[in-house]
């Protein structure tokens, strides 16, 4: 299994569990009211959909991070990597429900977040895999020295640990927990990427002029 | 990030964004009247299935026209990237809710429409935010002319300006603003590429005799 | 645009579009009776899927065998493979139009059946302008010789002529139709290729040793 | 058709089937009682997920590991590739029925289930097929040698006779039929592949340094 396979596969299952996200929302009915009041009502879906669509994005840009740097593609690693996309590919099924239940106000809104909580903390979980899996001797393209790899640590336990919050305040309000795991999202789209330095080396290393 | 799997990943979103708006085609019920008589009621859907494809397709083909010229991808680009995608991803919602208030005579018939134009303007929006990022220094592999870079720049204004004009028009005539819509469709299918000539240019640097 | 994205696009939509055709399956439910009854009742939706996704196998191919030859890509070609690919993303909605009212016995046996052989005919129709514009000047990797030219001109009008024909058995019988559309499928899998000699002489100069 | 294409398209299809075994899960609806209670009453949905999840993922190594190895692709292979993609397209309909039907203690349960195993066996077979064909004369990139194609065949076998095996098991066990499929996915994970030695043999006269 060629890395180029790998990321081909997985770009294709991402790119298709991002666009499948926009089938959660629901086409308002002639026969159920005024379409701006209906719009209006359903703003836990659109809200759910735009939180999703970053996460799965920023994913995305954090799988390539990750594989960029990998030599060899084992038996161990393909799996990781499917359970990393067994999560991903659940997350249109976790926004859906979590948006259905948001504003409820019952006892199952909290649920319902706690369940979108548990899908990304599952993704979250398996990237954390991946990461310690590359540090095995002759894995990585160029070692990671111990510093960044530090950081890059530090960075990926910080999904986890946020997921684990989102899971907690998910008990508490379940559209705070939301706006925490968007806040998550922007974060990721801009943070410093792990080892970033290692990463431009790789790209000189692994492509031509242009 | 490399420009390649940027380019595969928005490729992959946009091809299944297209392909799911036959989605929006309501098979007709045996139950529901005369087969033909309920595909002819359905009209609105087959021509905003029509519309929203072209459309679809032309940011496809303009996607790779202004990512062609690009050299390096950071996060800012990813940022708006992912922006793009966020708003082609919702078309085919839009398209199912204004193709299915689009006949219904009532306020929600401009509303539907109103709706339909706003996301095509956020994608226009994005392609505009996305030409600007390129102009800065370094980030295209040819520098674009300073006149090239007023009709590019007019040219994507016609984008923004189009999806505004649909967006008054629907408050007039829904179907009218579908129509105006349709056009700039087919308007974008043929008329000239931006810097058509640096294209070719860079079409030349970057790929072989075939 | 390049040769290589155009093939890639078209390649994922085919491959969404093959496979939403399993989205027509009716999964059975519990309280419509026995579960073989309601299998066997579905028959036609599973006879409707197994010509349909032979019928996209083989678009997938003969696109292949047509753009493989093609060295420039300009606007016209790009209108004309997005024709194409309107009519492909239709063929899972036809498909399900189709099988609902295979069996209904009513007059709208046929017309859902000439829904069906409309479709596949304007594909036949974008493939055979794909075709026709090929011929142009300096289009073609290798100049078609004038030979080969005419029997490819007949294997393509073979597609037209079928579906045409499947259109006026509609409305005799629509399984017969079916049927027609299932020998036209498997014909055109094992026939050999229109310039097949050419394609191994291109095959030859585009790829390397593997 | 070069066996790039074959691979991408490949691809393609098993991403969009195994990303849609998804949508099979049932968005809880807060008219039909609590979540946590629903989420419980589902979990036939989310087993049949993980284990047809791990399989189409197991599907997408092993083709890989077929094709990787083959040099010309004529048109029987191209029939029997789409006849494999068939039934993995096939795969989320038969999951979804047979979660439906899984804890429904009925005689249905067996048939669900068996269904399921008669679209894996389906599967099975037409892998069977691409290894026999690819024995013929100049087929694969190195000649497979006796006592490889033995265990490759054995390794083969297993598929087939573990899925005739699932299907016996349904008639007396719905539930252990389906533990046994994932048992057998999750073999294949970590399975050693067929002919190891040559495919990194051929890893290394396919690829550059990297």
């Amino acid at each position: 299994m060629s890395k180029a396979r790998l990321e081909a596969f997985s770009d294709a299952v991402i790119a298709v569990a991002i666009t499948l996200l926009a089938l959660d929302l629901t086409v308002p009915d002639p026969e159920h009211g005024a379409l701006l009041t209906q719009l209006g009502d359903h703003w836990p879906q659109f809200a759910a959909y735009v939180v999703s669509f970053f996460t799965v994005g920023i994913i995305w840009v954090n799988h390539h991070a990750r594989v960029n740097l990998i030599v060899v593609v084992d038996r161990t690693l393909l799996f990781l990597n499917l359970l990393l996309l067994l999560f991903v590919v659940l997350i249109p099924f976790a926004t859906a429900t979590m948006a259905t239940y948001l504003t409820s106000g019952s006892e199952d809104s909290h649920i319902a977040m706690a369940v979108y909580a548990v899908v990304l903390e599952g993704m979250a979980l398996s990237f954390t895999a991946m990461f310690e899996w590359s540090l095995g001797e002759g894995r990585m393209l160029v070692a990671v020295p111990i510093d960044q790899r530090r950081k890059a640590r530090l960075r990926g336990s910080i999904g986890t640990l946020v997921y684990a919050a989102v899971f907690a305040v998910a008990f508490i309000s379940a559209p705070l927990a939301l706006a925490l795991a968007g806040v998550t999202a922007v974060y990721y789209v801009f943070a410093p990427v792990p080892h970033a330095g290692i990463e431009a080396e790789v790209e000189e290393l692994t492509s031509g002029p242009l």
